[in-house]
């Protein structure tokens, strides 16, 4: 998490004004990032591309470019979660999982299949070298599987899983083969492996949905599992 | 694939010697290169830690830095396939598709989940700006899912599994399952969320396995799938 004293102003501190200056200059350093990878983007070329933004100011809002780094992921964090979660609030039956599927898998098709995940494509380079980053994208993934945990256990809340079900195993299962699959997508250009693993995870879920096979022999339906 | 006119001198043109210092050049490349990033790797750190190399023995070698990069995912991946051809060529059951899981799992805690996949995590940072790079990684990620189908397709012809399983389609879900779960273990420095994926992909294929379930009654059998 981004703590006062790692940027140069604490963010609370701020006025609106400053505040949508600091914005603009986080979401030019993010796409920047995404883009080119964290150790190709200059202080100058976040300047640049935020538009009318003095060194000082940069400076002024970010001591450092690791604190700056950390406003990034957070600011990814906070765009992946907004596009997530009100899909993933919304599971409901397998059909929604399957919506949420397709609606990852239209994304990066619309996207050209460019840019990976806001948050994964930043472990690769900052994992190993920047412990903090390495905790906040770490953190970051854990609100996220919370949320598809969220959305797994209120599919198990309304009677649509069996209860052997294990929300937070499968939620986890689940983020990490979006991720992989995400990964090859940006390697590959093409969603079919996307589109592979994310099959395999809804198959298994499937295995605990309650009204599952569509058409079930009765005297089956104990030996599912 | 690197061809002779990216790199200074064609490998295949180098004496015994020179092969010897190129390789050592790049071995010192693709560690600098994994741990720190591609931009926060020069050509002084890697002169330094391939120790005794002058910067123009490394031009005499490669003429720029993006034909070095690609002498490291060359490299990434000739690791990579040498460790996990001799595992994938053994899969004649779902015992030795665990023991693959577990190589790999056992591998991360060996190196306390640090590194990520040595092809894997170089995407985010290069696929979207290297297209050179990119193809090379796909195609380096294609050999390795090969390798993968063909084990799983191995299995299907000693008859372990069902002839309705899709052994290349099992194989991309099960590389880009394994590429979440590496990513993961390099963001949360736990192997849970490779284990959980891997042992989704691993019950998927389960499901084709003629033996399944261990005690199956009889008459379920053409039920299961």
């Amino acid at each position: 998490m981004v703590t006062s004293d790692e940027a140069g102003v604490p963010e609370r501190q701020l006025t609106a004004r400053g505040r949508a200056t600091r914005e603009r200059i986080v979401a030019a350093a993010a796409e920047l990032m995404a883009e080119r990878g964290v150790a190709s983007t200059t202080t100058q070329d976040v300047q640049k591309a935020a538009g009318g933004i003095s060194p000082s100011q940069i400076y002024h809002y970010f001591s450092d470019k690791k604190s700056l780094v950390q406003a990034v992921i957070a600011y990814q964090a906070e765009a992946v979660l907004s596009f997530q979660t009100p899909l993933l609030s919304k599971l409901d039956s397998m059909e929604a999982l399957e919506a949420w599927r397709d609606a990852i898998v239209d994304l990066q098709r619309e996207r050209a299949c460019v840019g990976g995940c806001p948050i994964g494509s930043l472990v690769g380079e900052l994992a190993d070298r920047d412990p903090l980053a390495r905790a906040q994208i770490a953190s970051s993934l854990a609100r996220w599987e919370k949320a598809i945990s969220d959305g797994i256990r209120a599919m198990q809340d309304r009677g649509d899983l069996d209860k052997r079900a294990d929300p937070d195993h499968l939620a986890l299962a689940t983020l990490t083969a979006l991720q992989g699959g995400l990964l090859m997508t940006q390697a590959r250009r093409d969603t079919t492996a996307l589109e592979a693993v994310l099959n395999v995870v809804i198959e298994r879920i499937r295995c605990y949905a309650t009204a599952w096979p569509p058409n079930p022999a009765e005297t089956l339906r104990s030996d599912r599992y």
